[in-house]
């Protein structure tokens, strides 16, 4: 089987598998962004909630409940939550990073302005808590507040770490852990939590979802200085331009000479970029393998997720979850 | 007993018989904005929390858990709670008005920048609900979850009603319930929800939170018009400039004449501002007598607020609320 395959089907197969809850959840999150009081919230919402994001958080809940035997109705409640809080990243992440585009359309910020972000922001994060509530479990609710924790110290991190020359690989993974994997991993969690599948698997199941987030963000940082416009809806630079300090780019600066030092200390730390400079960093980091080398950890994270979920009992959605670790670095192999 | 010592005793007493809980919860807060991570998340929080705001709501919670006879640990966790999504709905008001002045402070945003603003902001709310979750208590985390989407609501609806002489008193209350009363009411709510309060004890409790939030609020958008800079930490004139319509200003757009209704429209819907327009603002509104019907609104909110906590037990601390809801009110009197 050829990659482009091998890159299409899994997150296709899990959607037709899943697509009786998936219609729920939809359903769900149309109910609850609706307000009504304030008519802009769901204008906002709307704009990324029906932009066709691949709802692959909400998915992940889904499977994990639905592969360790549940059958009541909350798992819908808890994609729905995992979706909101996903989507008021986004939009408080589109103040935060001034980026031009997201999904391949204007970001919220641009169509209404900074304030309906924040706020419309704040309406989804406490709307994914009510919701939680009306699952009864506290459980979740613990999993899904730490994990909201996580996600705002590594945004903070990263604020901090970019434009800094000395972020070390390890600080990276703080980041990603933060900005990706630990919703990943609660997601996961929370499916298993809900189930209540024996420790063992729900285990299994975080560390699926930390190892694929992980994961799927070294890929996307990679995306950021190799992948088209097209193919990934965001521009191609983001990340060099924002002068933050994506995998690559650490490992560049590791192995840099003198000249390629003080090319990192002018765009990154001073952020003097002129033309021609994303072309140079692109060359600097080709010369040291740091794209490869990124990629290979990518494909280890790949395989950790993996590994993890062989623990889980066999069924059809662990064969999925297996097949989408691995599309999520095919997108680069 | 002149209005002076009133309006500075209630506070200050309330303080007094709760010093032994305030002081846990000050440890508490501090303990939990910390971010071994992210040192930028205590800089951002220590300058608000720090900032010896006057610790009202974390003083509410404390004083309905006591007086409904609580003894366990847990009304500690929800006054800091309360406070940390006080202070998470600052920080993202300070994105969002772009006022360059908080308790007499120059606002976060301004020291370190919006980013930082929206994240930390972000942080504590997630760590708001951390705090609830330890509490065991479900309740306490559906009571808090609504009250935050109306927080939100309410300041989306601030947002659209701004520059709107269409606005009414029924949208004006309802933006106050969403940014004061909402989180007024469920701060008194929690505190008789931890102390097994019974249904008419906690539904009283509420009801003297929303009241007094209301009165508090009113009492703020009129000393916007009339406080002094240094009394109120804040800059007179700020709605003005932001063109809120709040009470005084919507009652006086409903009585307007030709020429001030074409004022109106200037300074609020097209925003045109110029030299001695806010002194015409406040003449117009005297001539109508609209400061003084609002304060009178005020006045009544803060008789029911009385009225609502008559039906909870005899007790030192419901006196002190009966007072507060008096001083709270003195400020305009």
């Amino acid at each position: 089987m050829g990659l482009d395959a091998l890159s299409q089907k899994p997150h296709d197969r899990l959607a037709d598998w899943l697509a009786d809850d998936m219609v729920a959840v939809n359903l769900l999150i149309r109910d609850r962004m609706a307000s009504e009081h304030a008519p802009r919230i769901p204008e906002v919402t709307a704009h990324l909630v029906e932009a066709g994001g691949k709802r692959l958080r909400p998915m992940l809940t889904l499977a994990a409940a639905r592969l360790c035997g549940y059958g009541g109705p909350f798992h819908v409640h808890l994609a729905a939550t995992v979706e909101f809080i996903h989507t008021a990243t986004l939009l408080h992440d589109d103040v935060v990073d001034e980026s031009e585009r997201r999904r391949g359309r204007p970001t919220a910020n641009l169509l209404w302005d900074n304030k309906s972000s924040v706020l419309v922001g704040d309406y989804l994060f406490a709307r994914s808590f009510q919701l939680m509530v009306e699952t009864g479990r506290i459980e979740v609710l613990g999993i899904l507040a730490n994990a909201s924790a996580t996600i705002a110290e590594g945004e903070v991190l990263q604020l901090t770490a970019a434009q800094d020359l000395a972020t070390t690989e390890a600080v990276y993974l703080q980041v990603v852990r933060g900005k990706t994997a630990a919703l990943f991993a609660a997601a996961c969690e929370v499916g298993g939590v809900i189930a209540d599948a024996p420790v063992g698997h729900i285990d299994a199941l975080r560390d699926f979802g930390d190892a694929l987030g992980i994961a799927f963000q070294i890929v996307d940082d990679l995306l950021d200085y190799g992948g088209s416009d097209a193919s990934i809806g965001k521009n191609t630079g983001d990340d060099f331009r924002e002068r933050k300090l994506t995998l690559p780019v650490i490992k560049a600066v590791a192995l840099a000479d003198a000249e390629e030092r003080a090319f990192w200390e002018r765009v990154i730390e001073q952020g003097d970029q002129r033309e021609g400079d994303l072309a140079r960093a692109q060359a600097i980091m080709a010369r040291h393998g740091t794209m490869a080398a990124a990629r290979d950890e990518a494909l280890a994270w790949a395989a950790r997720a993996r590994a993890a979920i062989t623990l889980l009992p066999d069924h059809p959605l662990r064969a999925m979850l297996d097949d989408l670790a691995g599309y999520v670095v095919a997108r680069i192999s």
